[in-house]
């Protein structure tokens, strides 16, 4: 099997190099992530700037190119121009920080696994619920042990990919593996209102940690609650039920 | 009524004046958009970075504020801290350019309506279906029409925003509105390879214009054929069908 590894924290960033580990024992893996951080970039493709390419050797062991874009335009160039061939799996991720709720709408590391279904490769992006002192060796075999789960899935389309979000503990507090819809309830957040130096007005947004009832249905409850959270997800935004709807209106 | 104006060309942009004009005659119109062009950008937000904000009057009569952020930057700063009451609609646009099918997931234009629908206000993203020599009087006459036949639409939740895409057409020659699904068709681009001055690569995105058939139920297709065309789209990316095999498959 020939896997691409792709990331929205950079080609240095120690969730990449876990993942690319762990990866090798399941075929040749190529790396191709951005030269530096991209988080929170959303589905961005660079048009208006060209892209240049870099082949890097990690320490550790990674060699790959790092390319002055985002995770999309890594994974559209990476299959384009870089790669020998055509990979059999996209996997994103390690992710600093889980990718669950509307912030999958934001995600970078998200939308390198959409843009691999959209390219019509079979994808996951990998997220880790911690923001700091992340266990990435540890993490990557529970991102190895879901994908030994996930591989013979024989419905897998192309057309999807899998959006995992990873509990930060310990193997035997994991709770198994759920299937979960995206939760869609708002994020609380504000923004911070500051001063400069030289006395004038900036934002910054921050995010409100909320207590809410858990859903276990929900990629947000199920992480939550301790399970690894695996959110089909595709790329038609359409509405059906409310398109049905408008049509039945203009007909009437 | 009340309306927030904002779009991904940047607050001088032309389209962005000439929807501005439409508007105030449905009511009071307040205008949150980028410094800067941001094409492109997906659905990002600034995490790493602060908003600076900047109180703009433009030759013609839009005044408003000017971000340093993403157009989904803008609808949440507008809602958040500088409008004084939340917004009845909110209206993205006149983009220059078209934003279906696939690009409806790269687009900066879409990504502000669509977090508008996050934060539960109705909101249109408008595209015009030209890169040049656009005429964006006569396109904004012809988003007023187009919303004041959605404007009564009971049935339209907060959740759901609409996408419309506007033929670049003299009035009497647009063919009416079609409500229509996103075209899921993959694009046909290729990176065009080129030497810099001091002999190094760099790859540049170029997208190559294809002739397919055009199916009318994609807004690809009905925009090609001379509609306005109108698809609903939420943020939502659960694939259900798949969730529901996959969760049969666990528990079998």
């Amino acid at each position: 099997m020939n896997i691409l590894v792709t990331n929205d924290d950079g080609i240095y960033a120690p969730g990449l190099a876990a993942l690319y580990q762990e990866l090798c024992r399941l075929g040749e893996v190529w790396v191709v992530a951005p030269e530096s951080e991209q988080s929170a970039v959303g589905h961005a493709i660079s048009l208006s700037h060209p892209l240049r390419v870099r082949q890097v050797a990690v320490d550790g062991g990674v060699s790959g190119w790092a390319v002055t874009g985002t995770p999309a335009d890594c994974v559209k160039i990476a299959l384009a121009e870089l790669l020998p061939g055509t990979p059999d799996l996209v996997v994103s991720g390690i992710n600093l920080g889980p990718n669950v709720g509307i912030n999958v709408l934001y995600s970078g590391t998200v939308s390198a696994a959409t843009e691999a279904s959209i390219l019509g490769v079979r994808a996951l992006a990998f997220s880790l619920n911690t923001y700091k002192n992340a266990d990435f060796h540890r993490a990557a075999r529970l991102a190895g042990e879901v994908l030994d789960r996930l591989l013979p899935w024989p419905d897998w389309s192309p057309q999807i990919c899998l959006n995992v979000n990873l509990p930060d503990l310990p193997r035997e507090l994991i709770r198994g593996i759920k299937f979960t819809r995206q939760d869609v309830g708002p994020l609380v957040e504000h923004f911070e209102r500051r001063v400069d130096p030289r006395e004038r007005i900036y934002y910054w947004l921050a995010e409100i940690n909320e207590r809410r009832p858990v859903d276990l249905d929900t990629d947000f409850g199920a992480l939550q609650a301790g399970y690894v959270s695996v959110t089909p997800i595709h790329h038609d935004l359409t509405h059906y039920p409310s398109l049905e709807r408008l049509q039945a209106q203009l007909e009437s």
